[in-house]
């Protein structure tokens, strides 16, 4: 197939159909006179702005959440801003269907409308960068940029996002570390197209900077400071904000992520296919057989998933698996993979290891002879001998992986994300057996077909 | 027992009887007779010295090999030594019973006379150290300057020698690295006892300098330079040859001998015992219990030892021992120690390691994804992700350490001691077994007896 063709097909799914434009604007418009009615209700002077993929425009069919900024005036205090941003949110929410208080950097309110999601946010009503108090107040600015510069690309930002999504790249969260919306609304807008942008993911690489406001000629001093501070972090890309020069759009994006989008970029200009946008559903191995057929063996903790939202869980987890890894290779056993997650009520971190026993003994790496503590540990150790300046010795070990993590755990030696210390501590520890839930994840993981760049 | 009692048994069994003193002196009167004789009929003008252990009355009873330093005159061309030295060599070892030519720095005579060695070396007639222009030039200085200074406390340097000796710190050959008798003899004239040089131990290493004739005062510069040199080499100790100020008569001293003396000297002091002078041999045991007891494995390299004298043929031996450790750990094997030697006719290595399979696949760094490299080696892997900007693949390996190790040999992967390639590729590969006559060598190496502090 080629690339017309592919393009054409992947529209069809994803580019909302008149009817869901026309619910889509209902909704906007019907929740904007709510929030008007709310606003003069409560004698606030606030304006309403919608933001977002709906607001620019560039949202996926069927994926619209509404996202509504409640814009106070610069002057109010930021407590003020609390507290009454957060009534309001109410008021608003209690004309709607249904809604929860959900907490980022303020609180704010979630609500349900007619089966869409709508999160009513306070913020300040910007006008410029040097404005900006608090972290989403960007937004409104975001916004107006891509809808001043988007010029009908809207469907080829579609195209880009669910390329990103398809090749599991897209998302900002600290989870994924992928490519924003707002990212691909921008590398749209510089580079023309969808195609071009694939086209050009060597160049954005070595280009390294793109900053489509010429922020570097207008506030050379600020913009560079946001250059060399990325630089120092070793970014793959920075995009200096339109609307802002201190900050990087793409600081959240990893190498990984980029790396992803290099190879897939180049696969799909050679060999286009639906499937990069919608790929089919890993097929489904036997674990068991796989670490038969690798000579490895796999460890999974299991245990209460502790009730935390994914931006707070999914980063302890991940810290957690690298202790866990940590722990292991220190005492002498290899650890070739890690993994973890969550699936219904447990989470789990997976290991895949070179061995479930080692030797009885361990050479401990000890102190320069001459020292106080060297004449200690020649004292202590029956073993002990020289290499070069330094004393080691022979200790006797327990063998049993599972008997070296529980001793580990025990004396608190395993870095564990800190909400998670206690439900470690009554965990499962599996060896080369997965319940069934967790089967699929665990051939995935072994396959490496989870990480892997060829899927 | 206290120290007396045990300096008083061990002197018995080192210092010569009033018999084996008469019948050296007479041995040294002989040949210095015969030597005068075939200078004459050689028409040489060349002075005979003893040098060495029987020319400082430092022996230890029973070992009196004679040195006889050969002395040509200054303005002798190198070359004209070396010839005339070694026919002269001949002509003295002829009066003797047998003879065989031996290579240092150049070639000399090792004679044999009345069952004892008579080694005949040629070299100039220096008066200082200005003069000295061979490696073994020195060593007339270095007799008459102990000579001169010893007064009387031979004994002490037995002692000390035979300490060394006993803990295995003596001898400064390359691949013992221990105290030298020179360097013995200098520190009983500098602390004046064996029992005071034990005191000193820890005292030496803090002091770090030795200066015995005040080199640091008469040549600053020349003497400053050598300790430069030695610190920068982060040698244990530095001993300004009292005879020539650009020599650390401690060069070749180990931090491993030095750190034995350490610890055996304080140990000495504290229990005094024969023991150290003279050790048990130690017990012997199972080394297939050893290695079940360890939970670790034997791999040994038995080869027919090339024709080497110990001075090559050991530190290669070493070499090879370390290049078969590092491959082996690239590979994924843990290697707890390291041995060799030889024993009749074979040589051998032998490597403690933690097991005897791997895991059937290995995770394979490779380059910078954005590369060249990197774009090669994905295409070229199957399984292969991302760990920050570095690509890594997962292969298939073969298991069995021994499969590992003929691949690596036949790669020439194993960094090998010149002279030993072509016997290690004939070599018997041993798993978790020695022949008879290695069985006592293993055990002491896997129960760690061979270097161990504690014996």
């Amino acid at each position: 197939m080629d690339v017309e063709a592919v393009i054409s097909r992947v529209l069809q799914r994803i580019k909302p159909t008149e009817e869901e434009r026309v619910f889509v604007e209902e909704l906007m418009r019907e929740i904007g006179k709510l929030a008007r009615e709310a606003i003069k209700e409560l004698g606030l002077n606030v304006k309403p702005h919608f933001v977002g993929s709906l607001a620019k425009d560039t949202y996926l069919a069927g994926d619209h959440d509404v996202d509504l900024f409640l814009a106070f005036p610069l002057e109010t205090p930021l407590e003020e801003l609390r507290e009454k941003g957060l009534k309001l949110g109410k008021a608003i929410a209690e004309k709607l269907d249904s809604y929860e208080i959900a907490y980022a950097e303020h609180p704010y309110v979630r609500a349900k409308y007619r089966g869409v999601s709508v999160d009513l946010v306070p913020c300040y009503d910007v006008k410029t960068w040097r404005d900006v108090r608090t972290a989403v107040d960007r937004s409104i600015l975001h916004t107006r940029w891509v809808n001043e510069n988007i010029k009908g690309r809207n469907d080829e930002v579609r195209l880009l996002k669910r390329f990103l999504k398809g090749i599991k790249a897209y998302g900002s969260e600290i989870y994924v570390r992928g490519f924003s919306g707002y990212l691909a609304e921008i590398l749209v807008i510089k580079y023309g197209s969808f195609i071009e942008v694939l086209r050009k993911a060597d160049f954005i690489l070595r280009q390294k900077v793109i900053d489509p406001e010429n922020w570097l000629r207008r506030e050379p001093e600020i913009a560079m400071k946001t250059v060399k501070r990325e630089v120092e972090e070793d970014k793959p890309l920075i995009v200096i904000d339109p609307v802002d020069p201190r900050r990087n759009v793409s600081s959240n994006l990893s190498w990984e992520k980029y790396g992803v989008f290099y190879f897939k970029s180049g696969e799909f200009l050679q060999k286009p296919s639906v499937e990069f946008f919608f790929p089919p559903v890993a097929t489904r191995g036997n674990y068991a057989d796989e670490l038969r057929r690798k000579g490895t063996h796999l460890l999974t903790v299991l245990f209460e998933r502790p009730k935390l939202v994914d931006d707070i869980l999914l980063p302890q987890l991940e810290k957690s698996a690298r202790g866990f890894e940590k722990a292991l290779e220190r005492e002498g056993f290899r650890v070739f993979g890690r993994n973890y997650g969550y699936s219904g009520g447990k989470a789990f971190i997976m290991l895949e290891v070179d061995r479930l026993e080692r030797p009885a003994v361990k050479v401990h790496p000890g102190p320069e002879f001459f020292t106080e503590r060297g004449r200690d540990f020649y004292r202590k150790n029956e073993r002990v001998w020289l290499v070069g300046k330094r004393l080691y010795a022979e200790k006797r070990v327990v063998q049993d992986i599972l008997d070296v993590l529980f001793a580990l755990i025990e004396k608190n030696q395993v870095s564990l994300g800190k909400n998670l210390r206690e439900a470690v501590k009554d965990a499962d520890f599996l060896v080369d057996y997965v319940p069934g839930q967790l089967e699929g994840e665990a051939y995935l993981f072994l396959s490496r077909k989870k990480d892997s760049l060829k899927g």
